[in-house]
């Protein structure tokens, strides 16, 4: 039985991290690799990172032009307007000839198409398992496992918060003690408008609309109902879903709606923290797949999935440069 | 929009058909590519194929020595004893350095080690998407979108037949009813015994166990409840359920039985001809995927997704030969 590591390795990935930057800690780099106990040990005590030059880097865009990296993994806070500065970050790295991994919704849900072209022009990787369902792979998934598919249709329940707190509310608790849990849990924040309202959702469901079935869904262009919309009686039966429909004439309608879902319906065991998606497909019927009650352990993982991905395909790469 | 033949030819694959053997009308050969739609048109009317060179082939082992061919597609019917002759058709293919698909269970149920050890050793592809979940990706889910993750235990809904019957069931219909119109859509064979009792999700679990869980299963070893065993009041409400499950101590305990289903269970709503299968995992947590009722289209999908992959190892494999 090998340990993680070692099955990482016989994956093809052995990570060296050349660099951390971070919001409000300053960053580090080290081409030789960091020490990420150390790392990790001045981060929790809330000190400045130093880097192995001993001085301060500044912005993250100079970090991008400074470091030594195959690789950028890009974890910043989602800004739904310009999904910036993550589109900054991922473009920058791609143009340096980096491959990226990122967990930021915004780059793929508003400027998905711009950024796969780049990535498809410099011949470098982006991936982004983690912006949807939590690391289950929903990407990999058509990517790899269904060539020639066509999607048709995505129904899914993306926003964990708004799962778990109308779960909590079909057993009898109040919206109020149901948001105060899931703050506690610590999966919505001190204002869960952004998941209640229907934003988190939506820019899952542009991501996903716009990566599988090839649109072009601006979340502007998502019919989103938010929670005091929510019909009358919401308590809790009501469910967040997310929905994209491709009709005979080629148009995509696409809304974040509460809605009742039968008790047979596959989306339905999927409460609490759970979420999923059903595809509607031309060649395989409609495919469910979802995960139970994901944490930042399954996000962290999908982070790996998609190294591995890197990995892969950077071995690809060396071998056709070889080649020539 | 793509058409189906753009969209693999897209992913790698442009398909010629070589030879064709059957079990009653003999086969054609051609290296120049079958005309098939005269063939089609032949087996319509019963009547025999002849080679390009006019005479009949022999067994259907000639056959594999004979034909000149990339891939062999393997689509026997099981002997759930023994595994032939599919296992001698896979083992000789892999032999002459074809690639195989199956959709056959018995090779991989009975002989998955020792088979996939051959493909390995002769750097030859071995795939076998159908053999479960009727072409919904399963095992591909795990090999090509969950790298590094460990499979610890398999819960399913394998055999379309016996849910199909139990739903039918749970609507009012009696057994015998159910039954008839399982056989009358082309779901149920005159003997429905290898479906109610067990023994057929007891192959695709051995399957997925042994790929999936690098487990040793043998049928035997799956403790299997048939339709006689099922407890009184079986009226619907139970299921047929496998599960396959690692225990601490690496043991592994393997069952197909007759349990009741929550509704709140992720497999319940996969009712009717439908299968899914949840996956326990050390690094994702529980996933689950399934496929609403599926047909013949949906399994004939999973070898068109396995043929993509095994040209796709091929154009890797020729570019690694060009290198040397």
């Amino acid at each position: 039985m090998l340990g993680h590591a070692d099955r990482l390795a016989h994956a093809g990935l052995v990570p060296v991290v050349t660099g951390i930057a971070t919001r409000r800690l300053g960053s580090w780099l080290d081409p030789d690799g960091i020490d990420l106990a150390a790392a990790l040990e001045a981060t929790g005590r809330g000190t400045w990172l130093v880097d192995a030059s001993g001085s301060r880097s500044g912005t993250s865009e100079d970090f991008i032009d400074l470091v030594s990296a195959d690789v950028l993994v890009e974890t910043t806070i989602l800004d739904r307007v310009a999904g910036e500065p993550a589109t900054t970050h991922v473009r920058r790295a791609l143009q340096r000839g980096m491959d990226v991994v990122t967990t930021n919704k915004g780059p793929i849900a508003c400027h998905g198409q711009a950024l796969r072209a780049l990535a498809r022009e410099r011949g470098r990787e982006l991936r982004f398992e983690s912006t949807v369902m939590d690391g289950c792979p929903v990407f990999s998934l058509v990517e790899r496992t269904m060539p020639a598919v066509r999607i048709e249709g995505i129904r899914g329940i993306l926003n964990s918060t708004s799962n778990y707190v109308t779960s909590r509310m079909r057993s009898g608790d109040s919206l109020a003690a149901a948001l105060d849990d899931a703050r506690r849990i610590g999966v919505a924040e001190a204002d869960a408008s952004n998941d209640l309202d229907g934003w988190d959702a939506t820019m899952k469901l542009c991501c996903l609309a716009n990566v599988l079935m090839e649109a072009d869904l601006a979340p502007e262009a998502v019919s989103r109902e938010d929670w005091r919309e929510a019909p009358p009686g919401a308590d809790g039966a009501w469910r967040q879903v997310a929905l994209a429909e491709r009709h005979a004439d080629g148009t995509l309608d696409a809304s974040v709606r509460w809605r009742p879902l039968r008790g047979d319906d596959v989306l339905a065991p999927f409460d609490g923290l759970s979420t999923a998606v059903s595809l509607r497909t031309d060649l395989l019927g409609e495919v469910t797949i979802g995960i139970r009650d994901p944490g930042t352990d399954q996000t962290a993982y999908g982070i790996v999935g998609d190294l591995v991905a890197v990995a892969q395909a950077r071995i690809t790469r060396a071998r056709l440069r070889e080649e020539t």
